[in-house]
């Protein structure tokens, strides 16, 4: 049971000393939580991140607000001065965070435990969870109500799997790991031999890695992989009902917004931004710090840094879109249009040479 | 335990009157489900509402047709005549549901249940279901099998959670409201701060608000907001495998189809359509009765009620499709060409002035 | 529990007498697992099936490898002859699954089981799973922990489901299907009716019938139909996160890769590939044998077998594809200006008649 009514804040002069901020104003004023500029109350720490919202800061009734040096003199109210508001948002965020399951201790009675995982004294596991033969669960990880944890599934240390989350057998997860509900890690990947109008299964025998500081979002799913493993870098973060089949391999670093497929045993390089919505097919190689814009379908490999969109842009009303649409049809016959009219220009001695030159630029 | 086997139906004349539908035929008649047209025998309600199947009306063996009062004339078994049939259909299946869940009753022993959880002796928690501290459950709700429901959720009257649906802490769901399988509502919003080389995490302080009437798909996800709240309005249903990210809010009576995901603080107005596999990017605010189409990225606010599209339309034959993609490529470059032909025809005197003006449409 | 760590393997000529290979080598070799040509060691099975990795086997120090006649001249090592090497590597991969789900014997004491379920005595039930009124498991199929198997649901024999599979009421599932955890089968339709500003649900009356040798995805949604049943043929494979709406009939054999989407009462025909997130409309009907690529809409029915696409193809930079994505929306007008330039040459004799006809095609 979380013990939250209870909680009676933070005194402005721990949280600054928390986040090593500069702090301008009293540091004995408690804060209870956060809030955006516009409805921060004087309990509430707010901040300014985005120059777009300085205006809100000038009316602010925060408590105290986190801001760059720059816009700290024109702030009303108490400041945290840091080089990076957001990250001083980011920092300041957790220490006001009510959620219970991460209050969680001790092996709650009804959790199926075998007793041939070995669960650390710190770590606790919630109601109607299954923990199966030789788990290992490191320092002080909350195993949420619900969750089926595989045979041989080894855990880090101060790792939060909130309930209904699914690891498969012999899947290795490091520390500091955040899985949302309903993500399953170590499903099998989708491999089968076509046999006589038939499909034989191809038994996965690898399995998934899963480095440290790592966030899985809810429902997302992760396949293990069929000889070798499934691999996730350090820093990764995976927003929900995103799809990583077997043997891809995600290098530290790289985000992947939500609904966004990955195709198998494609390789991501390190610090990559996949927005929402986008499908790699399998077998590529993605270099580091690419970034690929929301709904993309990526079908070659990408070996340079960059931004790489495919589509036809945002939607439009209907009816012009419409128009475009039928003419995208049609765009190899004005492509033949158009060479037809060149040749005859050219033919009639028009246009001249050099406006020639310009049409094959 | 449900009881259906000893459902012995309905007559023809209490199905009128709970639809409020003039009845032409022999009330008496028992009415034990409902099939298409087609398939319907003579203890079995059917409707016409589409007009494509008023043929098959022609030779049905229903006992009784759901008909408007025009077509009811050519109907040759007993009618309900109804203003909307298709409404008239939606209304009468409900009577016919043989769904065991709606059907539990009580407190299964299985159930972990909080003793600071408030469940009103009218609801029902399912086998393994887990209902953490502080929890309201209202009316009549029905909490499904293996549910967890976290701490401080209120469940207001008349809901049903089908199994395995995950409520993180302190979620508001109001009446009425219902929640298919393996839904996930307030799991953390994918909040990061970049700081160097590693994503700081936020801390979800916010929560999700879910109105009366709502009905979330099966494994759809909605994530809790940073500071404020994610919000569904009223009468509004999500379909399968939806991702609604946090800070979304929704307006009041808008539907969207499966597959499709909203990006963060993306505000939804009221009676929009958002078809299937749609994607709408974040911070954007999309106008009340706006209509997106199937597929469709939505990277602009819309502020205009209408409807939207983007892509390039249904698959045609891959061979065909191929000559046209590859001229998207050469879009840029065909227009060049197409502005070079123009200029020189200028330059020569052609096309006369009133036809150049025609290209400027 | 499972015992994986006493598997001492088996022989070489076991392996070819249950592949039906021709044995090249030293039958008495013990082989242990699995791995790529490249990782393998002496313990462990390898194959050749894509001779893009003809060389990995000429350096090999598998065990053995399954090849076809014509390479296994070339191989260093042991090799199993077979017509059809990927096929071989697919039978032979079951061989060596450490798997312990598959091994789970019994009704675990914590499983929740109806007094007026029939199970097999030689079918198996998980922890924590629930069993409800008037379910039957045939021979052999194993349940997995925190199942939830509604009422009056049949599955057959031989079925293996992964944790937390939620199958709804009256859902029929055929012989030897493998059905991932989080997938859920058998949940509401998305009906309803339009009816003074609200939506007026639907009851979903019909339910899922899933034929034999299917698989089912992590995660993947399968929907009831709303009169009628949604039925999955025979030998279907449905990957991760696939979403299949009410009413919807997929035919044997047909494979559907990651987050696709098939859309209400659409009909797929036989021996079909679906890609990785496709959206198909609903009330189609796509015949045998059509293969839809990677991210395409279908909003046409598909009557000729054959491959399909939409979209504009893989993404490219952005910077170029901004340049093309801009002339998108000028397809109306690039249309027009060239039509314009054709007439205006016409006009003036150019081109001469049979160059206009080439206009044409």
């Amino acid at each position: 049971m979380s013990d939250n009514n209870s909680f009676s804040g933070m005194r402005l002069s721990e949280i600054a000393e928390h986040l090593g901020a500069k702090l301008m104003g009293d540091g004995d004023r408690h804060i209870t939580g956060m809030a955006t500029l516009k409805k921060a109350d004087a309990q509430q720490l707010s901040f300014l991140a985005n120059p777009k919202y300085a205006r809100d800061m000038l009316t602010t009734q925060a408590g105290a607000v986190i801001v760059s040096e720059a816009m700290s003199v024109k702030c009303p109210v108490a400041t945290l001065v840091l080089a990076d508001p957001y990250w001083g948002y980011a920092r300041a965020s957790r220490l006001f965070d009510r959620n219970p399951v991460k209050t969680q201790t001790g092996v709650h009675p009804s959790a199926r435990v075998s007793d041939l995982a070995v669960i650390h004294p710190s770590a606790s596991v919630g109601a109607n969870a299954v923990i199966e033969s030789g788990v290992h669960i490191g320092l002080r990880s909350v195993i949420g109500a619900g969750c089926v944890v595989g045979d041989r599934v080894r855990i880090g240390n101060d790792c939060l799997l909130y309930p209904h989350v699914t690891l498969y057998h012999d899947v290795e997860i490091g520390d500091n790991v955040i899985i949302q509900s309903g993500a399953v890690i170590g499903s099998d990947g989708f491999g089968f031999a076509p046999y006589q109008s038939r499909w034989e299964k191809i038994a996965q025998l690898g399995s998934v890695r899963i480095g440290h500081r790592v966030e899985i979002g809810a429902n997302t799913t992760i396949d293990r992989g069929a000889l070798d493993d499934t691999v996730i870098g350090n820093d990764v973060i995976i927003d929900n009902l995103v799809q990583i089949a077997h043997n891809v391999v995600i290098g530290d670093g790289t985000a992947i917004a939500g609904t966004s497929a990955v195709a198998g045993s494609t390789i991501i390089g390190r610090y990559c931004i996949i927005a929402g919505g986008v499908g790699i097919a399998g077998h590529l190689e993605i270099a580091d710090h690419v970034h690929i814009r929301g709904m993309s379908m990526v079908s070659k490999s990408l070996k340079q840094a960059g931004s790489y969109s495919s589509g036809t842009g945002g939607a439009v009303e209907t009816s012009v879109w419409q128009k475009n649409a039928v003419n995208f049809r049609r765009l190899s016959q004005m492509q033949n249009r158009l060479s037809v009219l060149e040749t005859v220009l050219k033919k009639n001695g028009q246009p001249k040479t050099d406006q020639v030159s310009a049409l094959d630029d």
